[in-house]
């Protein structure tokens, strides 16, 4: 049965970004050994279908324009712009309602899970339609005060796991419904 | 050589309180036992004086008319307004700078701590007078998503204990300079 879960980083004041899309605060981290149960690497390879926001799309290409695209996963990005697309991804631009595209997504990922990279309004509208099952939130070592928040909604969460990570600590979330 | 602290409860999504001031998505919780640790019965030993913000300390009164002040050791209130004492408290209302009371309170605390109850700007503006040296967050298992922020400011920190506590995640951190 395929779950959606929701893998990111954010401060402990809840943020996923600066409010310009700054990351600094976590890139300076130690994120200890990822491939470990609650690390990316182990994560990534329960992942049939990853979706992502526009402003998150255009955070990897404008910070890795000269690397491989990160996934062989088939992603969908939400965007009502033209965006350019990454060589040797598996793009679906898309503008369609959250649901039809979670449809899409579940029948691509077959068994697997999907992943919803962020941002956290994108999150917010696939809560909205019934698909999020985890949260698996890695939290860095910082306050910045202001920023793209983690999860725009109220959800109630059952905590499931809790370890560190390097500098992070990395709390995993069954959403209850 | 006392310490300031910050000892809080949050959401996860970083909220210490809805706008309204309210606490049920934190009041509803299992807090597991607070004698160990990381409770706040073995923190409260070890401090000798208090500040809180005005909103605090109503919060305080609106919910718990009937019952004693909790506290037994000095505390500071930071208001602009006129505000009722409760009966049986050791309060002092001040609108002074928080450097010129933080020593005060660190004279009446002597070796033990000062605990700084909140809100987020409050401490705030104790580590903009570099008064702080900890963080003792609980983290709720839930996202409201806009409320009271836990600390409107950049800081970096070091965490350096991690547990669970009921359905809460206890996280300790060190300010770092």
């Amino acid at each position: 049965m395929t779950r959606t879960r929701y893998f990111t980083a954010m401060t402990l004041d809840g943020f996923l970004a600066t409010e310009d899309h700054s990351l600094d605060w976590l890139l300076t981290r130690d994120a200890g050994d990822q491939s470990g149960p609650l690390g990316i690497d182990a994560f990534l390879t329960e992942i049939g279908a990853i979706a992502m926001g526009a402003s998150t799309y255009e955070w990897i290409l404008r910070h890795h324009p000269d690397d491989p695209w990160f996934y062989s996963q088939p992603c969908w990005v939400f965007t009502h712009r033209d965006l350019p697309a990454k060589e040797g991804a598996d793009l679906t631009f898309t503008q369609a309602p959250v649901d039809e595209v979670w449809q899409e997504m579940a029948a691509a990922a077959g068994e697997a899970d999907i992943w919803l990279v962020g941002g956290g309004d994108l999150v917010g509208q696939f809560h909205d339609a019934g698909h999020l099952d985890e949260l698996l939130v890695s939290i860095a070592p910082v306050t910045i005060g202001a920023g793209r928040p983690l999860l725009p909604r109220h959800v109630e969460l059952r905590l499931t796991e809790l370890d560190r990570l390097g500098e992070l600590a990395v709390a995993r979330y069954a959403v209850l419904r």
